[in-house]
């Protein structure tokens, strides 16, 4: 294989790579702004969000189309094929992430700006900070490929879902103790529950991640945990 | 390119297509358990289909290694290459749907047997036995290659949609008639949306399958509805 073929390769996963850091900013952004539109209901603002998803799904598609062409062209063997079908996953899960936040920026219209206590805007922002900072991290920590940050990145997971299990049970108690507020409480309950499920997402990619750089699996599979879910045993 | 690596592409596309027939008939399967299994309160029930999503997964894997090698080794072109990055993708949807189904079946415990009314049990499972045609139909015509029944198919989804809002206002009412239904009435919300959502991804199958079989998105895109969600207009 020539030179001028491998450098080729690596600029076409240099761009790649380029486009994940990309969609990985936009998660980011996205989940902040549709946050704060909720907190503030900011209809403008969460507007915004859902439209930025088409640049997401853009951007997407594009990463798609470039690593699938990378794949037929050059076919890539061992680490350079993982990298390529790791970047195709991990896309995968930052589009999803997108998708969650734009549904969190959909309900903020029928969340309206009655019904949230102080309180409870504090516990779902302190939510929100937490999956924020993951978002970023993990993508960081992929295009600089240090694996070593990973697992612990991994296992912060599990702060995101305490923190959504007190939200969830805040949000019970606000129901019970006046109806009027179960409508916007639903609502403000599935926003938990996407932003809850972003952190899943970034488990995911922090798991692709670790096995592009080294081909092996996260060491430690932490169970899936949402307790709120009680799961009750076979027996 | 010899009669010999024709055949064996083909074989290759065929051993794919099976692996989403089976993908197909577990999602389905899935489905129905976790409903029978939310609607009866039968735990052991519910724990099958927890275990059932490791075989989706696993089914999932061996597809997506078969697939990218299919690509490698043999760089299809134009319609084949369509063909295999489709069947990622499907089976990407299918997986999502095995893990929406799981999460119906983990709710089962925490919903109980006490809270859930006739009426209630009865539109949920209208809702889901809506879902599951829809899986096993978007299979089967993927399958027969038959392309004229997907946008019919896709416009279905809007059935589902206007169950699930049917449902959420249902199970709304239920909680504000008696505090004490809140609770279960919250993870059944949640179970609905799940179900609702496995009416999207049912969606996005039609629209991968007809890319695939046609070279073209799907005609005249349906705008996303989930009534529930109420956008408010940024003006």
């Amino acid at each position: 294989m020539g030179e001028h073929t491998v450098t080729s390769f690596d600029e076409e996963l240099n761009r790649i790579d380029q486009l994940l850091c990309e969609m990985g900013d936009l998660a980011g952004a996205m989940t902040q702004s549709a946050t704060k539109a909720l907190i503030s209901s900011d209809n403008g603002l969460a507007q915004r969000v859902i439209s930025d998803d088409a640049i997401m799904d853009a951007k997407q598609r594009e990463l798609d189309e470039r690593a699938i062409t990378l794949i037929a062209k050059r076919q890539p063997m061992a680490q350079d094929l993982r990298a390529v079908v790791g970047a195709i996953r991990m896309a995968g899960d930052l589009e999803r992430i997108g998708d969650l936040a734009k549904n969190v920026a959909k309900r903020v219209g029928a969340v309206g700006d009655s019904a949230t206590p102080r309180s409870l805007a504090h516990s779902i922002d302190a939510m929100a900070q937490l999956v924020i900072v993951q978002v970023k991290s993990v993508i960081d920590q992929y295009v600089a490929r240090q694996s070593e940050g990973l697992t612990s990145l991994r296992d912060e997971d599990e702060k995101i879902d305490i923190q959504y299990t007190s939200v969830f049970r805040e949000l019970l108690t606000y129901m019970m103790e006046d109806p009027r507020n179960i409508t916007a409480c639903t609502h403000l309950l599935f926003c938990a529950k996407n932003l809850e499920r972003i952190g899943d997402h970034v488990t995911n990619i922090a798991e692709n991640a670790y096995y592009v750089m080294t081909g092996e699996q996260l060491p430690v599979q932490r169970p899936k945990l949402d307790e709120t879910q009680m799961t009750v045993s076979a027996e």
